[in-house]
């Protein structure tokens, strides 16, 4: 097959891991058959500085010509929160979803057997192994609600951001996450807070409703509080866990963080159509950007995800799974995940011992 | 001094530990000089069943004729998310902090240090310690935004919960972590989610021009989804933590997890006049509920905060820490908190112990 995909190589060290997952690409492409339409899509800080806005205009129309989209990173604190909406790279980042109508971010919390020592939890938990995938509703709930800014008499000024989900928007999530679960250990986590919010309880009935049609996947609710909690005492306790936007992002990051290996965790963000969104879910890191430093592993685990679930190619993305775990248990590091004081190698190194892999 | 205090025992091991932390109170008054009257208040799923709401007419002006309230635990399952809003004992947890005004919640989250071993994270985290104070806004957001559900023509039902706050809300609560870093270490860390929230944006620039008026004080603003993951990482680095009522709901709950001492967790909500109210952070645990088994040491540290920030009362406060400390570093322990296998004491020979230590 002929694919073609869209590179938004962004800020800080995204070029240098975009290119190392287009060589991985290139591999797999040579052992299995495919060729690929690379095109160049300027999105973030770069395009800020070169156009005056992170999200050009025509950014989506060109993506939506493409099979997939991979993203390296964008954002660092040239483009922080005292310049315009429009040059902050987040917005990019906000519209490019909502645009594309990329409404399920999959992001697999993953401790790579190899990399248990990186575990901040207590070793016992870290042996028990995590293999959990957050399934966060991305472009609905209070970060895209209406916003308001007003004066008031007695309270200073006031402001509001509105959180709303319909029955249609948590359907299409949920379906997603029962779907999910039967490819993997076939239970749902259903996070919420029903016993507050009138969204968290439309969010619930709407989950139990699903869960009567699918009998063979189990289902639990837990309370977004509850979560937070449980991710730190017993991670391995999860499969599925599917919630809404803002719970999804703090969760989501909140589990990347219990493997220990955020330099190694990739996502993928899609719709109903193509194309999907591919990226690490590590920053822009502008303070090692350009020295071949950066772990490239994420980008490239982010490229099995699009043959996954963009391409329907399961055998390719094993392949490039496996490549990174017979590097990994070799004992090539980069230095972010080298043990202190051991030897590490660069970002080209990494990239070209996963590739030799494949 | 004389004082009276609201009793809530509530629900499930509530009136045990409650029980165990009055005869502490009676302890520290011999010893200091203090004595008490004490006036039982019904509230949580056994008013529901006595009365048929779970926050029965007359119950804040109760409590505002005291000065202070002692909670035990309210809810269980009997009275979960089917039932109708004034039968749950949420509904009261809600009513009874916005009819006391009381806006800021006071969550330490420490790892005593004969406590280490339960400590989920890796034994070198653990025993660079952990003493954090999370100060949570309490009576504002979107907990307590205006809620609306309505019929839609293309997706179904909708929901909405809005998140508001004023600069006199975020101002008040705001002072409060200002004051209290003071007291402890001199650091104010921040957490809202400013590149997204316009209500973080107003929280975010209210935080900065306080931060101007405490230059004592070191600040910081921090992410809340990078907070999720630090407070994995290295919770060690925080001191004095303030932020809204649900990301403080989400990342209380995390820190306390992370110190791995739930059974030991305080808490105090207090408001410009009294009374504050205390209580622990566990729940009613209906499980083990009259088995002289819960662990009632979370709610005699709650009568330590109220020592401290309702009676200004430092060294009483400071004695029953100390009787705290003791007992645990003598080995005696609750089920919940003995190492497997070890021996265990029951719910009142904790108290006593702790009684004897004053
Ligand atoms: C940059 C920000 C808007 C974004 C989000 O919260 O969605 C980021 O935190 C993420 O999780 O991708
Ligand atoms: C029961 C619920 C309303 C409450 C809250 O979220 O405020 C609880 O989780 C808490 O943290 O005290």
């Amino acid at each position: 097959m002929n694919y073609k995909i869209a590179l938004i190589k962004g800020d800080g060290i995204g070029p240098e891991v975009v290119g190392e997952a287009v060589g991985v690409l290139e591999a797999v492409g040579k052992r299995f058959g495919h060729t690929f339409d690379f095109v160049d899509v300027l999105l973030g800080g770069c395009a800020t500085d070169a156009v005056g806005k992170s999200y050009p205009d025509g950014t989506a129309e060109v993506c939506r010509a493409c099979d997939a989209v991979l993203l390296g990173a964008v954002g660092g604190p040239k483009w922080g929160s005292d310049k315009p909406a429009e040059q902050r790279p987040e917005t990019a980042l906000l519209a490019i979803r909502k645009d594309l109508g990329l409404y399920a971010n999959l992001r697999p919390a993953t401790l790579r057997s190899a990399m248990a020592g990186a575990c901040p939890l207590k070793k016992e938990t870290a042996e028990k192994g995590i293999d959990l995938m957050m399934v966060r509703e991305l472009t609905g709930g209070v970060y895209f609600g209406k916003r308001d800014r007003y004066q008031t008499e007695d309270r200073g000024v006031e402001c509001t951001d509105l959180m709303a989900y319909s029955e249609k928007e948590i359907e299409r999530i949920g379906r997603r996450a029962f779907e999910l679960a039967r490819l993997r250990r076939g239970k749902v986590s259903s996070v919420d807070k029903a016993n507050v919010l009138e969204t968290s309880r439309l969010w619930r009935s709407v989950m139990h409703r699903l869960a009567g049609e699918y009998p063979d996947v189990a289902y639990e609710d837990v309370l977004v509080d509850n979560c937070a909690m449980q991710l730190v005492r017993d991670p391995g306790q999860f499969d599925v866990v599917v919630t809404e936007n803002m719970f999804g992002d703090i969760l989501s990051d909140e589990a990347s963080m219990v493997t220990g290996s955020i330099g190694l965790l990739p996502s993928a963000s899609i719709g109903d159509a193509a194309p999907g969104l591919y990226e690490p879910i590590h920053g822009s890191a502008p303070d090692i950007a350009g020295q071949d430093k950066a772990n490239p592993i994420a980008t490239i685990l982010s490229v099995a995800m699009m043959f996954r679930y963009s391409f329907q190619c399961a055998e390719e993305a094993a392949a490039i799974e496996h490549a990174v775990d017979a590097v990994l248990a070799e004992g090539w590091r980069t230095p972010d995940i080298a043990e202190p004081g051991a030897a590490a190698i660069g970002t080209r190194e990494m990239g070209r011992l996963i590739r030799e892999h494949i």
